[in-house]
């Protein structure tokens, strides 16, 4: 079963303009091969799927706990992607206006006409996410193997959207996502040393430029998020700490001081605030005219409240 | 973010045989346009994306709290699916069988040369789930109306691959996803109402036969589990109590006698046990060998013990 | 079996200006999820599947008439992209004019290198629309429930490409369909009253802004066409009258005055001239020289006559 | 716009047994690339967006005029898949009765989860149809060149499903499209001819075996119908004479005797009665206890009558 | 089996500027239905699938050769793609250039985001080509007639691209494919001709331009290579002589003098050097700092020689 | 560019029996994420993409090297599937044997519809390969990585594919790709290893059960196959034998004896003779009454060789 908490990982700031370009490359990273929909659903199949599990627990609970991690991920950058289409409104959009007349040619179109321009489980060709990303092979090693292959994937992409925009909210999340990224590809070389004695981490980081260069990645290296692997459940998968554990290679550190070891967190980040999205009346989101609608909610929570 | 919970949300029996066929139509309830990733993955992404969350508190926290229940719902489906497919077997397969070679002819490949016998997020047909089937116009009376009707549908297929099988596994997590399915059916009508005056309940069942009728979703209402709506986060989604409450139609009440009154259970379920799975040797899951890895998981977890 | 008159349901103005990028905002309109292909579709599947269709011939005839409508549609969706793809050209291009080279950027590529600058059933991303967006459940109640949806998603992202063009022959087509589309949507509302006793028509219209306020729309309203269901057929479904009859309520006249009982009209309308499309030599349509073909049609035509 | 009427091409008998994989099979020759979505599709989109359709009328006229005949098609292809689905069944079947159960395996799932035992716009595969299988070039000739390979290729493949199958419904359904399919083969040939001087004609049949080897083709064959192409419109498109016209050539009579010259018959065949669909309550379909609905039905019949 | 050869089959210019918008279109041409993808796929399989090969020689040696050719054409239309996307750059990019933040909104993401600038089995929307575009029935005739329809569809396309773009590279590859299409649809003609009598090459081309009127084109012609097919193996496929020979006719000669005969090259042709492409360290490829990696490279091969 | 051999890699015995659902899971391998098709496909298009080609050398002749075998991969995955459907039938099938009437339920029935019983590039599920399959980051050891993933992927599918059929061509395929697919790993192994030192080839093989296990494996590692890289160019890739050269490890001969150093071999292999397909005269495969195409192609030859 699942938990949700109604937070965000880390907290974004406000876009400060409508970006609907830099929305449209970020879905690659929702709902694109090597997006967040397949990294949460690689590992969440995988662990539903695991035979034997009982007999290979640290495994089990590395990716098990991983996946629920992920889940916070598809959160985060359709959160970015939100600010984007956003922009620093605040305010519900005028009935009059008409903003959707101002779109870009090369936007996405689904953004406007499906979504109110929200996120949507599509990649950056507005084509959707497939299940048929999903490898869940049930030889571990390969399970493994595939992961480490398919961190390493999405984070070459995240390096090269980040490369394509200057958008404050993106750039924020794929900081973040750079470190935690980071994090899971070293659990699974360390998964997979511990297995074939291999010592995959010395391949990293692919491609050969680490996260520190990056200063919406290095905040979070400061404070030692790449130290850490949370854990994300009320009680289980504390098996992790037989993986995630010992000292950092100084590759991995890079030069940034602080923690040494890797630490597994008793528990998930505190996180940040979630994305507000201002109403657009011309976009029918919540309504064209939706005080209506404001006041039978306020009304159902104080009926609710006085009970 | 999500946490996750290592119990499945009630114990499916094991199958008394391996049973490709029914794991095959069980597919359609997983990946297919009605089945539990697309009434997760529809609410998850409405969720995310719901403009003035603030000022609609209610309706925000029910669909967000019972996007937190699908999760749980793909997670029993699949693990229907892995009884079906693995039946009764509790001993690792031996190397030397060669379980592959008596597949029937009407299996779902896949099942077998990609996935070692367990889910995949595929239909019935093996296509793969597609995020296209996700909707999200940012509307909040028509995705609710989405809502409700997704429910019916995804009711109408459950209530035939029910007739499809008699498989114990398969039925008794049918059982509970009609029962499941019924409380967000409701939830959404109510929610429907309140927003329009419409009364959609008026309308339930679709089809016309209610759940009474069938002996593995009548045990869970005769304990109340159709009138509970559970609270699936540590702290948050309280204001579904405010949609959720009053009392229930007899038509809903079916004649069971118990409760009348909805109630908001302010926690998860308390959940099975996971299905466990068998390793299968000749299938390299989770290793043609297992036994070292056994022994090397065996050891992480003794030294992470003893530190 | 089918008939086809050659006239559009109603005429279209020439767009002033070639116009690539409305035209592929308006395929979603054609070839998407909620396009007229999909209406057109679901509709007639369901006529063709409907079991115990002679006792139930009221609702038959209501979808099959329905269906027959929106044949219709996706021909005046498909003029009307035509129309923003081929401006106001009467004359045939030259041969050494190349325009091809103007395309903008966010053009679809298809209109051009597939289609000479013509429609396609595909949506506004140039994905396919596809046989997967048909339902066709066999369970009448079901499936009036999904058409009612259908029709009100169609209708939202219909209003959402007309905030996102001012283009006059997209427009004029759009403001006829959110006519049409309310009486199919009005239609499919009290089938389900009469047989759930739920008052659908309630909820309408969805979004809650009403037709009349867009001046393209409120025209076809002032001449009542909002109040008339025709019939679109030599001499059958007659039934649709027991369901499309009575008083409309007060919010779906929208104040407009005239008419106040819904009308069951015995033909198809009189409807309007097709769209010409002047040949483009640089496009090879009808061909680089075409005169030749114009010939043989010619000699054809006089032979054919004279005889 | 479209005018239906309620009869089929011609009746089929009903299958003597339920034979779903007859219904899988003959799903090719219906949503399949070649199936008769493709061909209707193709020409109602040629139709469409026709460049100098006025210049060009005897050919505008015959494309048209064939894709309202392939309406039909799509329409009696489905009758033979709901008569393979529902074999000789004539009254509803029993609520307790579990048919869903006695699916063979190699069955397509969808007919059973989704349809309730009838026909879907999707291939063999269960793979739906797609817009990707409209050809709309706007050059004439390629265009037609198409349409000739097009007809011939659905030739091939529906004579294989001939072979595989020695259903009645799927046959007599199978007999009547070898002709019209060969019709329209001629047809688009001798559009072809006048256009090139080419003499494509000379290349029919594809295969090398004439429609009059076939019983279930041969009997339309004595009844001429090979020799006629009708009018499907109340008024237009009687340009398609100038093309079809003159001697058929030995080859194509196939030594049948009877008509020489090719007809244009102005109007559609008067058809058949279309195949009747009992319903079943295992199925829900039209509902699960559908007495009430068909009363419902029956009494706003009854009013509208009165009145 | 195939052998390779490091060559292209002509050597394109470098493109005079970054131009990913022709990069795009030219996709079409490469990964769309009509692309050098389904050219090489079709004629590939038809090739493998071949039913009584032994007595059908001539045939299937020029399918299996034209086949062959085709491989080198998905090499330069990639050529052309990776020209227009990476202009004129020889020199390694600097790594704190930020190129990727120029990217013109409607360009392809997946050239940048996936391919660091360099082309995708995909068409001009970044969808995927497929192996549902292979056609291979079995039957001769028809999968000629296929052969000849799909060879001036992608002629059709490419003239359209051609249309769209001033790149010179791109026009380079597009001249010198109009001129080896029209060879291969000659070849298709003449086989079709002498199977069943009819005079397919009256028929081309089509569109009813020649080659020659494109400059790009006409050199080629004027060194006869329109007039050559080449064999493309070291020992076998000499059968196709029995088909390719004789005189050409004077419209496919279009009034340039030179050869008259056409003519079985017993060679490939002697090709082009392959178009170098400059690293770009921005997009990592073939690394961030690939200074390691081309030492490495270095020694290894200095290694080999030595020994 | 490319050339062509008219012989298949190894081999093939005909299958002792039509064996459609062994063709239908083999499919798999040559249309599925983890078939030939994409082993292929996303080689040659790194060949095509690689940046700083020049620079490289050694890590460019690997991959287009192993690009141009896999060629002879998919042929003979083809060949094998074309055994399977086929049998030992070695005369055209009589015109009025009907064997498309014992088509097995869960046969895939495009080999019958579509392709004579012939292969299709398709997986399992009969769903198309798509070019969504390639991975061409353009980074040289993701691609690397990449590619030492997908050979493991691919040889836990085959050895699956192996497990499920008893069919002898099927399985002389795979054991030769088994010993291929080995080359392949370990070449990719090798060649990581070189560029980061992480010794990659410990991992091998995936799953733990080495090739020599098999029968059909085990005589060509004999012959000492597993120890050789072909080079499949007249003249080019040389530089392979600079990643593929030194002592294999233990592990790797399986304590076959034989050689113990591999072998950079400086030409294909010789090969074996090509699959004899029957004509099949019911599925109209090389057509219905193939005599007189047969002469046809005779004379053709005859004249040819006369010249």
């Amino acid at each position: 079963m699942f938990l949700r908490i109604d937070r965000l990982p880390v907290e974004l700031p406000a876009s400060p303009e409508v970006d609907p370009i830099a929305a449209k490359n970020v879905q690659e990273l929702l709902g694109g091969r090597f997006g967040e929909m397949s990294t949460l659903m690689n590992y969440t199949y995988q662990s539903f799927n695991m035979r034997g599990r009982d007999k290979i627990k640290p495994f089990y609970s590395l990716i098990t706990n991983i996946a629920a991690e992920e889940g916070g991920h598809i959160e985060i950058v359709s959160a970015a992607i939100n600010s984007c289409l956003n922009g620093p409104r605040t305010e519900m959009e005028q009935k009059d206006s008409f903003p959707l007349d101002e779109v870009p040619d090369g936007a996405f179109g689904g953004h406007y006409i499906a979504a109110a321009q929200t996120a949507l489980p599509v990649d950056s060709r507005g084509m959707p996410w497939t299940g048929d990303y999903v490898f869940s092979s049930g030889n571990l090693i390969l399970d493994l193997l595939h992961n480490f292959f398919l961190e390493n994937g999405a984070r070459t992409q995240k390096l090269r959207v980040y490369q394509m925009t200057q958008n404050k909210a993106a750039r924020m999340m794929l900081g973040y996502l750079f470190v935690r990224g980071g994090v899971h590809a070293l659990a699974y070389a360390k998964a997979l040393e511990s297995l074939t004695g291999v010592d995959m981490k010395k391949m990293l980081p692919i491609p050969n430029i680490g996260n520190a260069n990056f200063p919406e990645a290095r905040q979070f290296m400061e404070r030692g998020i790449h130290m850490q692997l949370y854990r994300f459940s009320p009680n289980d998968y504390k098996e992790c700490a037989s993986i995630w554990n010992g000292a950092a290679t100084a590759e991995y550190i890079e030069g940034l001081g602080g923690k040494t070891e890797l630490e597994f967190v008793d528990a998930p980040p505190s996180g940040g605030n979630l994305v507000n999205l201002a109403g657009i009346a011309s976009s029918f989101a919540p309504n064209y005219a939706p005080e209506e609608i404001f006041e039978i909610a306020n009304k159902l929570y104080a009926k609710a409240k006085n009970k």
